[in-house]
């Protein structure tokens, strides 16, 4: 197959092909979100129907936390990609490994639905997480390095995105230890994502702008 | 990540940004429009097969009702998106919410499909499409009231469009209590939907037009 | 909500809107060809795992035979829309019911695939591509006749995919008397498909110029 | 339906039915891709859960190569499409074959996930590949000889794309016999994969310049 990992190309030269690398991301994230919802269980005939239905509701909110995840991230993509000058082989491979990550989460949305007071299952969702935000954030952190970023959205990228996504993906690692002492708490460790950018900025600004 | 909740921005200048939301839209209706199919269960190998395949006219019944009103919600919402003039992150925000519920229905479908007696299964399906109906009404009343409509939209949603919604979503929410007493009655009640848009008026007009 | 099924647009007018239409529409094809493949079952860790695949073999003569009969529908879908000079509300409405047809055969499928000796296995399959070559030759009659097809593709229609259309339709539904005596039988008239067009002309001429 | 196999188009004058079928193909891609997760199972409530995880590492192992394989596909598909000068229907058509052996990745993936360590579930994987790869070198061969590539892309093909696809293919039929005597040096076998192209050159050759 061709390789042209080191072939930068502006996007206004190669605009089809750019849409059709935004049209697949938007792809997998359409269909991920939409998957979510097998992650409720439909009652087995022999149960009792309101006690299995009440047991969905830990289903339903996990169902309703990565919905809000996934969409939260989906706009911040969109953002991202709207804010690309040009782009190369390597972004795209980037791009490809974070999709990875993302088309994970209904497989551990659904492991936090039907085994939330298990550790394992909150660290493995929490990992998900980490590792959607993670490469999300080595995307910026590329694109920003190597100058793909329009110049408007570059400063928008420094100074909010990146230390956003870095300090959603540390809150989200920080809980995996957590959820070894008490679950509980580590579910309630994510409501940090609400405090704003501190804790993100003292990650990204080292990473992207190094010395 | 960066918030563009408060600016509006003018379809016109944002018009590829535009058309993403839209096609991401469109996505997450096409796989939950296709994912009904799922709630059809293909009969295991112990049963008696003429039973286990007539056991499923229940489940043929919800896909077909399921299929047709999302059909006709992707249609509402196709002609909500072409009379936008612009759009703000609020706005997505709201759409997202709205896509959460949509997503939500080949669950809520295949539950109506498999416990069509039980009044709890038939509650949450019409939770689940009230839901998506006060959702949509949302849409429409913010986006009226923040001026976001073009003008030949405007009367449209104002006459039509949003009294349709809410009728529809009134007809479903009060199903609900009736679902207790009888089920039947709570299913025949969705007739109603074909009653047109008087109820729905009454509802629409005070949140649209206030004072 | 709106209705527009009364009003014509022209294709050249709306093109947008046009747009978003085929795309949906694209969308339930490609999810739908795509789920096709949960027809097959991966063996559960009890059985003999050679046994369990080669009982597959049927499950992948369905998933094969349905891929080609989606494949060719989707192209002969893909000319419609691409022939269409106008459209209206209730050519909308048409297709989406020509798209629960396509959307209900990844079930209908796996249902021939696992029960492929089951005279009622076979008319469940048959009736349910009968129904999607039944409501794609309603779409096509229908344009025909309120005019809305470009010239170029107006003959084209009558004289080749109308009657195509209808020669597999009637196919697949004659096929469902004759698997109550032979399900094999029934299954070798589907190879009349490659035969051509005689039977079809028999069907669509009438319904396409009356009297 | 009408049969337009022959005639062959030129993309700048069909560049609307040309983006369809793209975006059909990527829509496939998008959703086989995001399938793979439903290779991996969520431990039923009998299990001992942290047990039942780590049996999950063989899918996980499984869900990143068919992740990684489908994407380089889709990366290498993606500049297939874009270096087309002109298509006719029979290049529709092994575009549609090519579709069918790669929506039966997750499937076959699964397969491998779950069943490891048998040498028919490595075969079935190996084959699933290989038929990926051999019907993509196909569509190459079949676009290269028939003059529909685009000046640029030509020799690109012929010397890159071309020799690459068929060494990939070559990789995964040959391991399928291997896989008999061990399944662990069939599985080490893939690493051939990062070797280069002069396997494939032996093959590609005599195809794309006969005599």
């Amino acid at each position: 197959m061709a390789d042209r990992v080191e072939t930068r190309r502006e996007r206004a030269n190669a605009e089809v092909e750019f849409g059709r690398i935004v049209a697949f991301s938007d792809g997998v994230f359409s269909i991920a979100i939409t998957l979510l919802v097998l992650g409720l269980t439909v009652p087995s005939h022999g149960q009792d129907f309101g006690d299995a239905l009440l047991d969905e509701r830990h289903s339903l909110f996990a169902y309703a936390l990565s919905f809000a995840v996934l969409g939260r991230f989906w706009v911040a993509h969109h953002g991202f990609f709207g804010g690309l000058a040009s782009f190369d082989g390597r972004l795209i491979g980037l791009n490809l490994l974070y999709l990875a990550w993302i088309a994970l989460v209904p497989f551990t949305s659904q492991l936090l639905g039907d085994y939330g007071s298990e550790p394992l299952a909150i660290i493995v969702y929490a990992a998900s997480l980490g590792g959607v935000m993670m490469t999300f954030g080595g995307k910026i952190v590329y694109a920003y390095r190597r100058g793909l970023l329009r110049a408007e959205y570059r400063e928008i990228a420094r100074n909010k995105v990146a230390p956003g996504t870095f300090a959603a993906g540390a809150i989200f690692l920080l809980s995996m230890p957590i959820a070894l002492i008490s679950p509980t708490a580590a579910e309630l460790s994510w409501l940090l994502l609400f405090t704003g950018d501190r804790l993100g900025e003292l990650i990204s600004r080292p990473l992207m702008d190094p010395r």
